[in-house]
């Protein structure tokens, strides 16, 4: 059944209505969805769209309108609809693009769509340094009416193309009319190389408030700006991306009710296989205990308390310093700050589960179920378990991202899982080792 | 020790030299090697600063000094800083403020610092409604010299201070001169509240590629604006807080190196300590179960492989849906898709770490260490009952923030320890179950 007033007229159906809709309709409904709106809302709402979404309904509309809705996307946008595609698709929608915007997008695809170069607009105004302040701002009101990103920065190029420097509408506009572009323009601006990652694109961006970046070749030659529009888009991708590896998985690459079953299972599975494998470690170590756990069952109630105590202070500890490190807070050479400050907190915190477990055990033998004897000799075990698991984790889960970027990979590999994982091993040892020490001639 | 030269005079030390130490400078150093700055680049430099260090850096140069600093900021930049300072520092600064800065700033303090109210700048364009396009381009040339957030967009408030409508220089100056501003303003703009939440406000902007968005009263009143340039700390802003609380933890509120170990050990301890309580629970469950724990000791090794499993899979559900969630790609009424998703995929992951487990165990037992009899039916047991703890973890990790948000929560505190704590009982339920079933007669 369709959710959509399939027989009502235009109008009668609105863009709130869609927007609201749009993420439960099936594809099919959606462009009929889209069909009914205004062409005015029709507009708004097409370039308020995610790039596969608009893509979506390109190939969904008939094959009259597709040429409308294709022309409505700057060059930039309409890369990013093609690069949304399948393969085999994409001829189809270049040949729906006018020349000049054709000959854009194919050099625009040749970048990999999360660095500068695909994610600029080759449509920038340019302006010429001996231009005064007058001609330069007539010349950008004409430019306001054609396609530009911008008309809000002017660039002064040379005749190679070379970017020689920056100026601001407002600052054109707010000077004497005669003074030459060449004296108000910015010499000392800021500009990214094409294959910077867009990450730090965007971070330098918001460093310095800018509307529009400019983007050059390795001779300084000027390729296209990116504007503060992508900015947020980059950040959140960005942000999604680190929090689901740090989830324990593979990024998706597309919103999760578009992932597919089989995408998804082989996301996730890839990296439960691999933490499962690690985790047989656990079985190995507990083997390696299996005489004492005979003797002292009692001490085999304690094993999930200690490991998941030990995983999730490595969970908080390794979110910390991943997340710090992308924001630019934390780079390498804090390692051993951020070592001897997880020591401290470690510890702290390893001391306030140790008195939290150690008296829930003794009110636990006194109220409720008997451990059998030796109960305060179990609860110190168990408390002198906790403080070393938890320090052990803390410290490896803030170590671990730093020697994952030393060596060249993503640090938010080193998920949540990954360091847990890790831990309970180790957890384990510690654990058992205290019980023997602790409880050698009593319960052992 | 210091890290600076300090006997060296200004310009021997420079801007990248300091935005590279800063991060591991004490706070008097950072105060040192800014007053080494060339004036130009201390401005640049100081600009870009979050307001947290902004305040460092103003309560740290000599009293004399302060002043000039101070009157660097934009109203909204030093609301922030002040609301970064301790409450009996906050006059100091604001006695430094010029007397219509001061004015705004108060009126800013009223606002939480996460609502559209504490985000905005009071200082936006407005034009007559009944002005020509080259009047008001005329007027905002004149503004384009004062401190005003943007040009960009200029708005037309009645007699009231209502907002009637929207313009963006772009258009304005792209008109034929004569035309009126009334003729040519969107009066079907964007605007906001003032205590719309700073996410949400900077979505609206993104999903509409605004440069800047009006701010409105309850009367619609315009109070201000919010611009792009805010909008990337929002989004990262959130985006840490998501991942903190994912990660277990309350969020920090500061940046990690700054925030001080009683803070830090405060805001993990509390989530630390809550979630041993909760894993307190599998002590009692593995108590319930400790007969066949003595009777088959060897069924207590698959412990941490069985819950840790649960935990991950939980942990990669939980992490989907609350970003999901955040990015606005789910809504409420959408639980009912995501739960049969999630239980064909945890179905899916389940069987896959079945048939990993079981092949492991088979192996392990024929070449490396015995487990005793009835191997195969070990197994099977393991196997089974990864089944069932990977399924059920991945449906209780996704169900938990719906449920989270139906009641009003963040979803956000479903963080994967959580979910894992709630996933280790069960867990245990199901493996021993399992073992009860299967196992009866041979091992048990």
């Amino acid at each position: 059944m369709s959710l959509l007033p399939l027989n009502g007229s235009a109008g009668e159906f609105d863009l709130n209505d869609l927007r609201h809709l749009w993420g439960v309709l099936s594809s099919e409904d959606r462009v009929t969805g889209f069909r009914l709106l205004s062409r005015d809302d029709a507009e708004d709402f097409f370039l308020s769209l995610a790039a596969q979404e608009q893509a979506e309904v390109i190939l969904g509309v008939p094959s009259g309108e597709r040429r409308l809705w294709v022309r409505q996307l700057a060059p930039d946008d309409a890369a990013d609809v093609i690069q949304a595609v399948p393969r085999e698709t994409r001829d189809i929608l270049l040949a729906l693009c006018d020349e000049r915007t054709r000959r854009e997008v194919v050099a625009l695809l040749a970048y990999q769509d999360d660095e500068a170069g695909g994610l600029m607009s080759p449509r920038f105004a340019r302006v010429r340094s001996e231009a005064t302040a007058d001609e330069a701002v007539r010349y950008l009101r004409q430019q306001a009416r054609r396609q530009l990103e911008t008309i809000y920065y002017a660039y002064v190029v040379d005749p190679d193309q070379r970017l020689m420097g920056v100026v601001s509408f407002r600052e054109l506009f707010a000077a004497p009319g005669d003074r030459l572009v060449r004296e108000l323009m910015e010499k000392d601006f800021i500009s990214v190389p094409e294959d910077m990652d867009q990450e730090d694109v965007a971070r330098l961006m918001s460093l310095h408030d800018l509307m529009a970046i400019p983007v050059v070749d390795i001779e300084g030659c000027m390729k296209g700006i990116v504007t503060f529009d992508d900015l947020v888009d980059v950040v959140e991708e960005e942000a999604t991306e680190d929090m689901q590896k740090l989830g324990g998985m593979e990024a998706l690459d597309t919103p999760y009710l578009q992932t597919g079953l089989a995408d998804m299972v082989r996301k996730r599975g890839a990296w439960l296989s691999v933490l499962l494998v690690g985790e047989m470690l656990t079985t190995t170590a507990m083997g390696y205990y299996q005489e004492e756990i005979a003797r002292a069952v009692v001490l085999t109630l304690f094993v999930p308390l200690i490991i998941s105590s030990g995983g999730n202070s490595g969970s908080q500890a390794t979110t910390l310093v991943i997340r710090a490190m992308a924001l630019g807070e934390l780079r390498l050479v804090d390692w051993w700050r951020v070592i001897r400050r997880e020591l401290a907190s470690g510890l702290c915190l390893g001391c306030i589960l140790a008195v939290i477990g150690g008296i829930r055990i003794l009110l636990g033998d006194a109220f409720f179920h008997g451990y059998g004897g030796h109960v305060p000799l179990l609860a110190l075990t168990v408390a002198i378990s906790l403080v070393g698991v938890v320090t052990w984790g803390t410290v490896i889960g803030a170590t671990l991202p730093f020697i994952l970027r030393r060596f060249g990979f993503d640090p938010a590999s080193a998920s949540a899982p990954f360091v847990a994982t890790l831990v309970d091993v180790f957890g384990l040892a510690i654990y058992f080792t205290a019980a023997e020490i602790i409880l050698r001639g009593t319960l052992l």
